[in-house]
């Protein structure tokens, strides 16, 4: 019985190489930004051992007696220079290949790859006769990749270390595990600092380039979007990934720090109006057994031709049996016959079960399905947070909400995450506040965080992207009411708008987009709209005609941040109720709040989706979250 | 158009007394908190002008010319000492009225309240003649808890300050919000430090006890999950709720610390296995607009008297017609039949439309549903985070995982929420690394930042909470292999299992029980599954019996943490989907990660809600999260 902290050296059993140095926490092998984002960039590490691991970003090949390759290629983006080089390499065009400049290696190129336009990574045709003896005369430098950080590796690898073709080895995106010694580059114009001369390679995970689809083409972004569990190995994605991942930890160490208290609220729920998913066990589930042979409906064995090819075969028998043939021959025609029919009823029962179960009954008893009773996803958590800020005061919580609407573009999504506050003893005013700062404070900590990511964003989506975030960091964020962007877009003569802005109205992406884009050009707090612009549920104005509800807006994106100080007076909220046709009985709960203890409360809902496009520059909000799922979209 | 920050003075304007301190964010009152839970436990802030907020937790009054209250009732815990005195008012006994030793007090006391065994507030009807005019001559002594700490506030009020009556005013859970100055106690014997007099009642929102759950009874837990939008008024679940919180932001910055990437990931899904919840749009949603002027059922007009109704007006226009009445009064039976028949079809309307959403067609089709295809709620997300892991090195998620498992009982939740991580790099022992580190860290976050919560719950739920937290803190985990644990429970001869322990079984509770309450006395993880026992995608062992998932296992608990190393072999998990005869189709972009670059990886999923019962000692997990969802069960 080992106990706690067994030591990971079981591949070195018996080796009496240095122990290599671990840098990083449960694993073998040490994270490239433990070595590379360093002040020294790695210099001190020279001549330490490591095993690292990564994806290869670009691979090049060069005899072994030709020189040391040209610093162009091997470009490490670099946290303390510009590192423009780096990003050449470090890039969504997953399939390039850095070209040498120089004559040897772009001779080598050229046989391997196709036409210079779209880099494929290889010809296949070209190398088919290497793959059972690849060239033991040259040294591979690979560009690799971890995604613990921006930068990336250079892995010097003798051809003689690997038991894998070159093509599979040189392939963009295999995994390779690689033990050796750290050292300053041999060229000594190289803009890198360190690089791994291998030693061993512990592991190789090979690509299918014909099949891979990041090797296929330079794809845009709206074309990864079909390969969501892919599109993470683009550099794009994974700096995106990264700020996405700054903006959750900052949002709970802001709110945290300021006194909320995380509370779980339930995704399935009872409650809630608009465009919600039910949620049900009624209708079963398509199933996923199969036969253990599954009949493949790919060898041509589909449902048609089985039943041409028994009309065909009871024809045979007819005429066999008109033809006085032997008693065998039709004896195992039939049988053939009934084989076939197996198939055909096999292929009809699964045909049936992909269309869907069927349902027996022609009513739907919902008191019988798995909850007794209606259950839906959830729109929103600040009702149930309501609950727990009359207990707690402040509270907070992020979670999934679904909206069902039929709409597909780059706006909507099914399925977002929100974070959401609940402040007890607080006013509009206050939940303005708060969405003011915490908004600031993520720009701000993803500026500081996320220095890296920040730059290459800059370069590939949008070049005002560090200076906008900066911009609103540091500014004192306007508010104004509805009714004074009424006014203001008014006075917009120049501009025709598509919704004339007229008092009443409900503001339009158009009218946000004036506001903030042309008028502002930056966010903007826009508070007290119309009642019937906003949900029931919002706190009435004493002019009766408007409600404490408000929308933090920025450029291109639109709304991040939607707020409101939520009605504490029973008979009012009992009567909005009852304006917008609801059921009271499914708002009980929630009317209770306000029958015993009431308090004035606001709050706030930060779309972390929304706020990420707006960090970044990116201009679809399917690429603002890692698997979209969307109007007719869900692949995984 | 105003700009940021304006100040939240608008109840003092004209007010010529002093600004009271704001010590909280976000709102014009003071959190109890940074009052109570300093080192000084206020006495410095004696003088000062404050707003406070919070709900009545007790309440005495006191004839004004009478000594201050004995120092027995005035109990405010403190951080610094045991607080015993504290914690009987700090209750889940949410009734519970303090009473007071002395005479005067009992006899005030027994006037209002009822029996001394269940301690109503009032006796309606004894005071039934104040209610118009309350006792002027007296002094409130509340004790107000706004649930930012465990700490409640002496709140003094004179009678003349409130224009509400004294039963209002004074009934468990009333909201109040005062205006005053912090005075240390009048009565030198008092055990707390600091109390606030009040000059002005802000607000008032009251309660009304005969409808309010809490103020029925002492309720124990399992009663108050009826009520689960009141039940953080409690102290038990106030403290539970802080400690839940303190786990969420003590995984994120564990995590984090360790370089792990947050990804969000999908909640939605069309992968899966198991009994699932479908997400689907094709059977409508049960409407929930109401007639303007619905038909009430509570009024008598239930769709069996209508019908009742319905055959004696029948005999009456039949008995009209017989006896020769004149025509006036038969078109008026007539008409009023009429009515009545109009209001039995718009019951019966309203009934069906309970019933459920009538489906027309009798099979449905699943691909004319929101996404095209079927879709479930997710059982887990480590699927997805396989593939971000393929990308960035180090993930993990945070979300809600469901399972549709008709089943009811203490450890069964639909809804859960899991921290899951994936390492790529990474083995079985990585894994099992980094949940023996994670789990202590949680177990030691709890315990240097939870201290007053985890004092009264130590009292309130499980004595042996602290220390048993403590131990594992600083303890090694043992270790072991499924075989080990199979031949220790093979010894266990003087204990009867109902399953047998053989090579093979499931490890049912009982088994686990046995190893962690009677051998070790703590936790353990126990590792090499049979592979029959775990799930398709865990790593075939070179035994090809085994595979490389553990489970962290804790006194009564069971199950916090399981993990696994994850198959990377593309021909041996393809092998493993047929053998469990699941559809290939649903998991070829799961395969896709084996065919293109590889990586052997592993990763942990914690369950929030079983972590916070080891955390707590609390028994059952539908009082680990705020709004549980079970068979049969889904409030709000």
């Amino acid at each position: 019985m080992e106990s706690h902290g067994k030591p990971h050296q079981k591949e070195q059993d018996g080796d009496l190489s240095p122990k290599p140095i671990t840098l990083s926490k449960y694993s073998n092998r040490v994270e490239l930004k433990t070595l590379l984002d360093r002040s020294d960039r790695g210099a001190a590490l020279a001549g330490k051992r490591v095993v690292i691991g990564g994806w290869v970003k670009s691979a090049r090949a060069v005899k072994k007696d030709s020189p040391p390759p040209p610093p162009a290629v091997v470009a490490v983006p670099s946290p303390s220079s510009g590192g423009d080089q780096a990003h050449t390499t470090a890039n969504i065009r997953c399939t390039e290949i850095i070209q040498s400049k120089m004559n040897i290696f772009r001779r080598f190129f050229d046989v391997l790859s196709g036409s210079g336009k779209t880099y494929p990574i290889f010809d296949k045709t070209e190398l088919a006769g290497q793959k059972a003896a690849p060239p033991p005369e040259y040294v591979f430098y690979f560009l690799i990749s971890d995604g613990s950080s921006i930068s990336s590796l250079q892995v010097v690898v003798d051809s003689a270390l690997s038991t894998v073709p070159a093509t599979q080895l040189m392939a963009l995106g295999t995994c390779i595990v690689a033990e050796g010694v750290l050292r300053l580059p041999l060229a000594a114009s190289a803009k890198h600092v360190i690089e791994l001369e291998a030693e061993k390679l512990l592991h190789v995970g090979t690509v299918d380039p014909e099949k891979y689809p990041l090797s296929k083409k330079q794809l845009p972004l709206h074309m990864l979007r079909d390969f969501s569990h892919f599109r993470p190995r683009t550099t794009t994605v994974g700096s995106v990934t990264r700020v996405h991942s700054a903006l959750t930890l900052a949002s709970h160490t802001f709110l945290q720090y300021h006194g909320f208290q995380y509370v779980q609220v339930p995704v399935i729920t009872t409650t809630g109006f608009g465009e919600m998913f039910r949620v049900t066990t009624l209708l079963g589930k398509t199933d996923d057994k199969e036969e253990k042979k599954p009949v493949n409906e790919k060898d041509g064995f589909s449902i048609d031709t089985v039943k041409a090819a028994i009309k065909e075969k009871t024809r045979l028998i007819d005429h066999l049996k008109r033809s006085d043939s032997n008693r065998e021959a039709v004896v195992a025609a039939v049988h053939d016959l009934k084989k076939t029919g197996d198939l055909a009823s096999q292929l009809e029962m699964k045909q049936k079960s992909k269309t869907g179960t069927l349902v027996k009954s022609e009513k739907l008893d919902f008191s019988k399905d798995f909850f007794g009773r209606d259950a839906y996803l959830t729109a929103s958590g600040r009702f149930h947070l309501e609950s727990y800020a009359s207990a707690l005061g402040k509270v907070y919580t992020f979670g999934p909400r679904f909206i069902a609407d039929k709409i597909d573009n780059a706006r909507h999504l099914a399925e977002m995450w929100n974070v959401e506050t609940e402040m007890a003893f607080s006013e509009l005013d206050d939940a303005m506040d708060c969405a003011d700062e915490y908004f600031k404070f993520l720009c701000k900590y993803v500026l500081e965080n996320r220095q890296e990511d920040m730059k290459f964003i800059s370069k590939r989506v949008d070049k005002t992207i560090t200076t906008r975030l900066e911009a609103t960091a540091s500014s004192s964020l306007l508010r104004f009411s509805y009714t004074e962007a009424i006014s203001l877009l008014q006075k917009a003569t120049s501009t025709k708008f598509e919704t004339k802005p007229e008092w009443g109205v409900a503001l339009t992406t158009e009218h946000l987009s004036y506001l903030t884009d042309e008028i502002y050009k930056g966010p903007v707090i826009i508070h007290s709209y119309p009642k019937a612009v906003k949900q029931f549920y919002v706190r009435l104005n004493d002019d009766k005609k408007t409600v404490a509800a408000f929308d933090l807006v920025v450029p291109k994106v639109g709304v991040v941040i939607t707020g409101s100080q939520n009605e504490e007076r029973f008979e009012i909220l009992n009567a909005r109720i009852a304006e917008f046709g609801l059921s009271r009985e499914k708002f009980e709960w929630y009317l209770d709040l306000r029958r015993h203890g009431t308090v004035k409360h606001s709050g706030i809902s930060l779309s972390m989706e929304q706020m990420l496009l707006f960090a970044t520059g990116l201009p679809d909000i399917k690429d603002a979250i890692p698997f979209p799922r969307s109007w007719g979209k869900a692949n995984n």
